[in-house]
């Protein structure tokens, strides 16, 4: 089986991660979104990782499309009876991941560290690394100004239109030597079909990602992505309107030229295959495909199709 | 009404203010124990005060004598299953209480102002008052060395004998502007029917709280206490073991002779009318009665009871 990194957001991340997993196993390695973490009731929350982990441990709520299954909300009702705010719905099941995490930060831990040893707690056998263990913080300007990504994510329910995206942090912050580490021996790196912009767009930003995906490319590393716009909507969020009101184009063809200069193949949907000759245009490979993950066995077989697309680009393995 | 200030650790100090709260509604001030606090999954917890608080709220569960009535685990259970430890069972409406709390000390809050807070929230109509806003911990020497209070009566569920007891920071802790207030408008002070080494005893240690208690006395306020011994058993806890092994009398007298100098009057229960002679003699004015408060009827009646004796010692309503 080939090493393979995929670069995550949540829930389409989460998907792939899950397919890939079941394919690869301990030779997966996630690299998770870490600008959209925040901070409330003093707990440190981390919602694109929690999502990969809780998929990948099998522990995920399917329907609701985050957070753990068999969930409670005891916690959260009583401080709503105490007045606090409770428009981000947080489990009692999730709830202990965030004091168990938040304990440890307290502590000065590292969230590389914090990440693998919960990894471990929870049984899943591939890694997943937080982009950096620096402070970072998706912001959108909107007509109501900046907002945390939160904010307009859950509490404005992605209303507002979004003129301007920043990552707070980032260009301080850096990569940990555990992404340049699984990247250094990365055989095959996969962009997920989460948000270019929001869900990728920090990872990117994060000091020493692109110089090191860079390097793999230049060692002979396939990157391909894959878009999660499929007939000019996201499978999932916001990303279609965001994708239009910051000036590209809605479609798997302006995921395509989003990433054109740091990939080398495009996965995209069997609805969008008129798409292929611009894609192809752009320089890159493509596999055009049914990349709807609806259940376990779609994931696996997507995943599947992914990785061999990946491999057949270079032949990283003799 | 009379104000009362009643001085309390606990279930006994819990039961003896919801009988007062009853009897004299917001003419009631508790000042709690703050030698158990701890700091659990990062989370910092006051149990005497929320035991009083659950109490005068309405909101405890009797039966199981701690917490909050109606009480699930799930937060619990699952921090169990990350590994984490779970010897201090906080339930999930309790655990908000915790959060909420928690997240307003981090941000820089007094305690005493949080107490409020939280009573009002919880639609409190008595004032309960933290002994002070600085840390002060209960440790007691037992054969296994120095113990933190809630290491020994949770999790080794009081069975090593205790030697000693210490009250960590103490020395340097002051009591508040609020608890000096309460006192210099106080008619009335009560002595809760609470450990008095390891409940009442780091109250009266924090500076300042002996100095405002004698000068009550001196302006014609009268001090009394009520014996949580009774029968030469502790109504509830480790009471009677403890003043054993530490060389005190465990009876309605050993709990006398340690207030004696402080207080004008002192309430021993019908089982024990015996030793009001002794009692009477380290020059204390005695209540004889039935001290047992099984439930709301009882306790109302008890508390009317303590507070007519006391108020009889000397004349402070015309």
């Amino acid at each position: 089986m080939p090493r393979v990194v995929e670069l995550a957001g949540g829930v389409g991340g989460a998907k792939l991660a899950d397919g890939l997993l079941a394919e690869l196993g301990a030779e997966l390695t996630v690299v998770v979104n870490s600008g959209d973490d925040l901070v409330l009731h003093g707990l440190t929350i981390w919602p694109d990782h929690d999502t990969v982990a809780y998929t990948l441990a099998g522990l995920d709520d399917s329907e609701r499309g985050w957070g753990l299954a068999n969930e409670t909300w005891t916690v959260m009702d009583r401080l709503g009876d105490l007045g606090d705010e409770t428009w981000f719905r947080l489990g009692d099941r999730d709830l202990a991941t965030h004091l168990w995490r938040s304990d440890r930060l307290r502590e000065g831990a590292r969230a590389t560290a914090i990440a693998r040893d919960l990894a471990d707690r929870m049984g899943i056998a591939a890694t997943i690394l937080p982009m950096t263990d620096d402070e970072v913080r998706t912001e959108v300007r909107t007509d109501d100004g900046w907002l945390e990504f939160q904010e307009y994510f859950v509490h404005r329910h992605q209303v507002p239109a979004v003129h301007e995206v920043r990552f707070r942090g980032a260009a301080q912050a850096v990569t940990t030597p555990e992404v340049l580490g699984a990247f250094g021996e990365a055989e095959l790196i996969v962009i997920a079909p989460s948000n270019p912009i929001v869900s990728v767009g920090p990872i990117l930003a994060v000091g020493g990602v692109r110089e090191a995906l860079g390097a793999a490319r230049r060692r002979g590393v396939p990157i391909l992505a894959v878009s999660g716009i499929v007939g000019g909507r996201a499978l999932k969020g916001p990303a279609d309107r965001m994708l239009t009101s910051l000036g590209h184009e809605a479609s798997a063809l302006g995921v395509a030229r989003l990433y054109a200069d740091l990939i080398d193949g495009f996965v995209l949907d069997d609805l969008d295959a008129g798409l292929r000759p611009p894609i192809e245009a752009l320089g890159l490979a493509t596999l055009v495909t049914d990349t709807i993950m609806t259940h376990d066995a779609s994931r696996a077989r997507f995943a599947g199709e992914v990785v061999a697309f990946g491999c057949s680009l270079r032949p990283v393995h003799p």
